[in-house]
């Protein structure tokens, strides 16, 4: 009997959309999301206590925003809180508390879970969402620069075992992602900043007329200037998108392009007991590859030199402790992060380094000396505020 | 700003595989299944203890063969036992010792978690392998009538929470099946006959030639005649994976015809504490729903007639005392099991029925009194066995 070859085609779509207010009861466009012509739409809303700190009106707003357009939504209890950060993807409990809502609440494959919150909340709720009934509808309302220009529009979701990093996810393109740029108003410096991280990564390896930008605009950023904010999330948020339906959305490859600094940065988090936020983590990711690039004669001193001179600018901090290596190279703790991240990904180690601005190069082995003395030249960086000239 | 549109296009392939005595070292479609040109395959096989039982030398083939073919497989442990049946699904500790595994044996995105068992093993595994890493490769041996020429094809996989069949769950497309048609001659007479209520139920939706042949081939299939069950296997394979490219791969919508006679099958499972297997379950709700077609003047006598004859001739009984009906048919308890179908798919309630041998037609509403009515007639048809013409 012959094989029978099947070949599955699929397609998904959805937007990620830009605002303000999105619970003015003006603002329609949770409403026109929402609404499909059939019945009401039953909608469970799961909110990151970090953002109702920081807005003390959401869940009230949320509460008038439901009443507002009943004739729509459907809003099947008062919004289920939960902590922001790795916390809450660390510990099941979370995980479960959302799943144990889907089904009390009947929310089916045709109703709504709507995430509100930084990355962490997202890929926790993402993940309690994708898995229940097999995939109950996402919204995703990204509240930090981090999650609206990076995570928070793209196909992931993933939740901490085993001490890794979204050991446990799934790929799962959201129903709608809602950009509120209000949220972005109340967040913490170190918040703000956060994101800027993956800014910077983005537009290293893929668009150097990015970068000129945060270069030029890097003193607004760290300001707080919102219309260079607005700029920069949305053309990376579009670079973000670009990437994902381009290439291999679902990773079924070695390569991952946009992790360009995170196998350092995931297991900085990890070795500073997530005192470092990611996007901090990240920041220090990145000026640890690009130095390696430069060491290795990849990138030019003058284009390392602008790289690790914006990040300064932007106000982050490129040396913790934990890289400091003791003894040997090859007992160096950060190494692991070079295995823990292939084994994730899987197959051949990928890691993308940079051959200049705005263009990325993967190789497949990193050298441990080399990445010891990239190290030791950020700690001789130290934390000096830094233009790229003065580096 | 204006919302980004994302499209995203995806293709998934895989090959189902028919073979005899697949740990034969002689037999190399698992070896060229694995074998990629690259290094040496890490693997991690998980059995279901029904197929120990029943074939007693299966771990040492297994060993053998990795061993016979040790330069493309790397077996990272001895294969792993699981209870076979619902209790690998109702409890969490499978799922996490599959998980533990994959954690400790590195197995990565490019690795292979073979499962070797029923439906319920190769969907619980299934759920373990698509949420670890976001999805590690899975290649599923179906070793039971049910799981060769149904479940184990496609593309989804589940385990129970809140007593909810497939309350956790994801689509994912397997690396690869492979329906070693060996397995089934150690089969108990239950576990042959359970399978082919599937392939009753496709062929009733999709294909009346499928149909009469099982009505000829009933008596040959009922005495374990292999001919007709390797036709009739690779029939029902081919119809499952024609349904699943040609429509909604992943249940968008609200529609599941493959799911017909499901509703009460999945609902009798639970009433009956699991006494009733799968296939047996899905046998009654083929009767019920059949019959239910028929009450309402949707379905002719004679091809009713057809339908609960080969049933039976194939030995499934088509009564419980489950399905009894007390008091008032609006408290009947396996009309919960409409509630718990239409919740888990979503959207509007809609059910397969039938207009005729072959030709299945949607419907959004059923009559409770009529539901009472269908039990009933099944009651009166007794255990008696019959062919079409006495019925």
């Amino acid at each position: 009997m012959n094989p029978i070859q099947q070949t599955i085609r699929a397609e998904f779509r959805y937007a990620v959309y830009f605002t303000r207010g999105i619970f003015d009861s003006a603002n329609r466009i949770l409403r026109s999301v929402l609404a499909n012509g059939e019945a009401r739409q039953r909608c469970l809303f799961i909110v990151d206590e970090g953002v109702c700190t920081n807005e003390r009106r959401l869940l009230a707003q949320i509460d008038a925003y439901c009443h507002a357009h009943a004739a729509v939504i459907q809003n099947v209890t008062s919004p289920i809180v939960v902590p922001g950060g790795e916390i809450v993807k660390n510990s099941p409990k979370y995980v479960d508390l959302v799943r144990d809502a889907v089904n009390v609440y009947g929310i089916c494959r045709h109703s709504f879970v709507i995430a509100i919150g930084g990355g962490a909340v997202l890929d926790m709720v993402g993940y309690a969402a994708a898995t229940s009934h097999r995939g109950v509808r996402l919204i995703r309302l990204p509240s930090t620069v981090l999650a609206q220009n990076d995570s928070g529009v793209g196909v992931k979701n993933g939740v901490n075992q085993y001490g890794k990093k979204n050991f446990l996810g799934t790929f799962a393109p959201p129903f709608a992602v809602i950009n509120d740029l209000e949220f972005l108003d109340s967040l913490s410096d170190r918040d703000w900043r956060g994101g800027l991280a993956e800014a910077v990564k983005v537009a290293l390896i893929k668009d150097a007329v990015l970068f000129g930008y945060l270069e030029t605009s890097a003193a607004s950023l760290a300001g707080r200037g919102t219309v260079a904010m607005e700029y920069v999330l949305y053309r990376c948020a579009e670079l973000h998108l670009e990437h994902i339906r381009g290439s291999d959305p679902f990773e079924s490859g070695s390569s991952r392009p946009l992790d360009f600094g995170h196998w350092a940065g995931h297991k900085l988090e990890q070795l500073t007991g997530y005192r470092l936020r990611h996007g901090e983590a990240v920041a220090i990711g990145i000026a640890l590859d690009a130095t390696y690039s430069y060491l290795i004669g990849l990138l030019s001193q003058p284009e390392w030199s602008r790289i690790v001179g914006v990040l300064l600018e932007l106000g982050f901090s490129l040396y913790v402790p934990e890289l400091e290596c003791d003894g040997d190279a090859e007992n160096y703790a950060l190494l692991d992060g070079l295995t823990e991240f292939r084994e994730h990904l899987g197959g051949q180690l990928t890691i993308m380094l940079l051959e200049g601005i705005g263009h990325g190069v993967e190789v497949h082995h990193m050298d441990p000396v080399t990445i010891v003395r990239s190290a030791a030249t950020l700690r001789q960086l130290g934390r000096r505020p830094c233009t790229s000239r003065a580096v």
